[in-house]
């Protein structure tokens, strides 16, 4: 298996086409069917306009009583609240959301840095229909089936660091169910659903540091299972969720 | 960066020179100094003699406690509780346990699958000295420095699917600090720990399927940063934990 970089893209502003660049550098870099694009959400957002000037935006009470709470700029908590169902915990400077997607993560996911000074970016609006549609102009430009994720950089509970993981997917069976199947003694196996999105988009961190300015990296020689796909697949069911509450 | 498995192992027993067989086929098979090595812990496991017969163990009154709620084997809960600093969660048959290492996860980390009928395998005991150890082996037949991580199998919380993490490191830094760092916009970086040991981990389960028999799999092209090493590192502070609690 190779994981490599698609070569680096302009600043993206919004409005651009951006799954026309990735389908162009596709093409002329050696993706083939198969292979699955991964690309970090930001690049997407600026696309789609999810880029928000926070001088522009106005505090209400809600916001302002979490921004003398958490000593965080007023205009971001507005943000924070708006882009989320509920905060699911709150300790000094730390908020974690529940966001609209249903991902549990810091400040609903809204991100500053590789934003513009004075501006932040919020996630996809639906970051699946995002993937679908990279889906299908870099696969038309391939002549073939591939496969998406859409990344978003999150902490976890328990364990120091950040990974990728994946918020939006395309073209793959996201959550590979391998019960039934048997281990190398007989054995049935329970309880072994992989979650390959999250093992590629982990894999991509390997070369989207911060600041590398490679928002789109490629998997070859992966395999994985034709499917219409859903990063909503890969979200846990609250009521089977221990920790959500 | 290229992922490949080294060649299948046979069934390991305790006892057995694992450092020596994978130091035999990372020579001959193309490793080279530099190169990460990714092993499952269930083949440093048996080659430590961590495999338990269920048929001999006591289970004591809190085991058969347990083993009433869950409905488990009450030999593997006096294992879960033997093995565990105590249970974070408890819900119908999940138990979710804080291992004497730190980790958070089901069960203590204790697996039946790929495991003898009537056995189970446990952590090691000391996952980060068995990465040192195979460090020490692997690299000597390289002739230079190698990083090593050993892995398990775990779920999360707020998401659905299992991804293979790092429960032991040796030879290179598992937690990056970015902060202090500029993004492209000369934004300085804040909050932006790269757990790159797990993104290592997670590439590797893309090979370690549940049954295919790929214990070790090299990544080759990882940058990483020389240094002693420990998963250690990556379990987050409890004191800074929003959910161990």
């Amino acid at each position: 298996m190779r994981l490599w970089p698609l070569s680096a893209l302009p600043e993206i502003a919004p409005g651009d086409d951006l799954a026309g660049m990735l389908a162009e550098r596709g093409r002329s870099e050696g993706m083939a069917p198969g292979d699955v694009l991964i690309v970090a959400h930001k690049v997407v957002s600026k696309a789609e306009g999810r880029v928000v000037t926070l001088e522009q935006v106005d505090a209400g009470p809600a916001a302002r009583e979490l921004a003398e709470q958490t000593g965080k700029d007023p205009a971001l908590c507005e943000l924070i609240l708006s882009e989320s169902r509920r905060i699911v915990r709150r300790r000094n400077g730390t908020v974690i959301c529940e966001t609209h997607h249903g991902f549990v993560c810091a400040n609903a996911g809204i991100d500053s840095s590789n934003a513009l000074p004075g501006t932040v970016i919020l996630l996809p609006v639906d970051p699946d229909a995002s993937a679908r549609r990279l889906q299908a102009s870099v696969g038309a430009a391939l002549g073939g089936r591939i496969g998406v994720v859409i990344t978003d950089t999150h902490g976890r509970a328990f364990r120091r660091g950040l990974v990728n993981i994946a918020i939006g997917v395309a073209g793959f069976v996201p959550v590979i169910d391998h019960r039934g199947g048997k281990d190398r003694h007989g054995r049935v196996l329970i309880g072994t659903d992989q979650a390959i999105a999250d093992e590629l988009a982990a894999a991509s961190g390997l070369y989207m540091g911060k600041d590398s300015g490679t928002p789109a990296v490629v998997a070859s020689g992966v395999t994985t299972i034709p499917a219409p796909g859903a990063a909503s697949e890969l979200v846990r069911d609250p009521a089977h969720d221990l920790f959500r509450t």
